[in-house]
């Protein structure tokens, strides 16, 4: 199995896959975006010129250990955000204050071993993960948007808008997305796990920063169309700033604008967020995928995907596959 | 065994444990000095009012790593310093340079857990540790000494040099070394270590700043007179800034002087170093200890323990009184 994403989402996918794969035998591969350039990871870049921003890896990385009591302290600790000891001191005051000790230990690894994967193996083995965690470029890339209206002086107008922090809270409708440089150096190790992949999963995420930039890799988005594999799209539950407006059948349209020839083969929904599901079915089969719907969200209401109710639902989707 | 000190000569003397432990079965438990108030650590203390600090720490469990591979470059990355990105950038312009990664580790879990033993013990075992790592002290102390000679512009008088780095580095002699506060919280963990120890070993390291300290520490020093324990001395190669002057029997002096009624079984020496063996075999028996001389230098020819020449040594030591 693998999963393209960053941050939130990608975690509940793994930790959703982690659940099914106690019913389902599989090998976990996270593929991770890599054009973070907020809080700690922007400031590890900005400082010391990461060869990754290592905000997302830290998080799938999280999401994968092990469950035993010491595995799953040293994932506690890779998550563990240095508080500000005073109050209103900014970053500037304080050196650590704001940064994720995985941050500082992923960025420790790259530095020492001088291969991002390397560092990614060997931090999966100190939280005993039960899976692998890949980049999706050998390097850092920047994510810039062509958005209309953000710049409420200018309505109507196109900016530009440029890094990926930036693109995710900006309002108006992304008209176009990139990464820059336009073709970022492949992971060897990831463009392998899509070629060996029985499925290749999509989503949930932000969509233009987190889910969109692995079809922009043109080796990535390559081996995506040539792998046998079979592909789930996971829809989100609710909209955010960068894809206000944005319908649910503009979302798997998205996916085909940015690599066309995309086959599709389920789209996983929330039965109860996604409202009417007529559309929905329509713009599945426009894809030639066939729609489920399940519960997926957390019971508290809020627009969350619940790992086990995800694990329950991919059990199905995934094992009738094999 | 217990072992007592801080920084590379607590390091010499743990991997001389574990070469030593092939023949000999034991338990290792390092205790460490918490004065220090230089360099990453003092940063530290400085920013974060660190509960410990944790460079001597760090050091004491790099040297327990387990042999395999993973906790093996764990441990590097324990190790691992930031470098400086550019030329002429001092530790205010760059947040991360000059700091270990594992000092960060270590403050990470200490502020997570508010315990810096379960914090030690978790951070062992990250590195698969052959042994325990506990602090002198629950609390970091302010170390200083009344220093004759220490300011060049008043020879002969007494200055009070303030921290545990301003005291390692002065010229001049030592007339007398405290901590602050004089009473720390004592380490619960620490105390019945030196209850159940076989042997208690001091030294080598920096007498004043490593190896006295925990003398002074009164529920420390109190467990270390009614250990049942033997104990053992191994002295230093060379005198560093600190110790200027200072002859073997001083050293051995030093010890019945900052903890009255100390009772020493055993020192050992390097039989190259000593110099003429006649004074020290005397400083040894004034103590009613016996004085052992072994290779224990570095072949290079400087002033550093070989770990395994030191495990050779300590073999026969510590086998015979079982």
């Amino acid at each position: 199995m693998v999963a393209f994403g960053g941050g939130h989402g990608l975690a509940a996918t793994l930790r959703g896959l982690r659940h099914c794969a106690r019913d389902v035998e599989m090998d976990i591969t996270a593929i991770v975006t890599v054009g973070d350039d907020g809080g700690s990871s922007g400031r590890l870049r900005a400082e010391r010129d990461a060869l990754l921003p290592p905000g997302d890896l830290r998080q799938a990385l999280a999401a994968l250990a092990a469950d035993d009591p010491t595995c799953k302290r040293t994932a506690s600790l890779l998550q563990y955000r240095f508080a500000a000891m005073s109050e209103g001191s900014s970053a500037g005051d304080e050196l650590l204050a704001g940064h994720a000790v995985g941050n500082l230990v992923l960025l420790g690894l790259m530095e020492m071993l001088g291969d991002p994967v390397a560092a990614l193996d060997h931090a999966a083995a100190m939280v005993g993960a039960r899976g692998r965690v890949l980049p999706m470029a050998r390097h850092a890339v920047g994510i810039e948007a062509d958005v209309i209206g953000a710049d409420p002086d200018r309505p109507g107008e196109v900016v530009t808008v440029r890094g990926q922090h930036a693109v995710a809270v900006a309002f108006g409708h992304v008209e176009a997305v990139r990464i820059a440089p336009a073709d970022p150096p492949t992971c060897p190790q990831a463009v392998d796990a899509v070629h060996t992949a029985d499925w290749l999963i999509f989503g949930p995420g932000s969509w233009y920063t987190s889910v969109l930039p692995h079809l922009l890799v043109p080796g990535l988005a390559a081996a995506i169309l040539a792998s046998p594999a079979r592909r789930l799209v996971t829809l989100n539950l609710a909209t955010d700033n960068e894809t206000l407006g944005l319908s649910v059948a503009d979302h798997l349209a998205a996916l085909q604008w940015y690599l066309p020839g995309i086959r599709i083969d389920t789209v996983l929904a929330d039965a109860k967020w996604v409202g009417e599901p007529e559309p929905v079915h329509r713009a599945a089969e426009t894809l030639g995928a066939r729609l489920v719907l399940a519960p997926l969200a957390v019971a508290d209401g809020s627009p969350r995907h619940d790992p086990e109710s995800l694990g329950v639902a991919l059990v199905p989707v995934l094992g009738a596959a094999r």
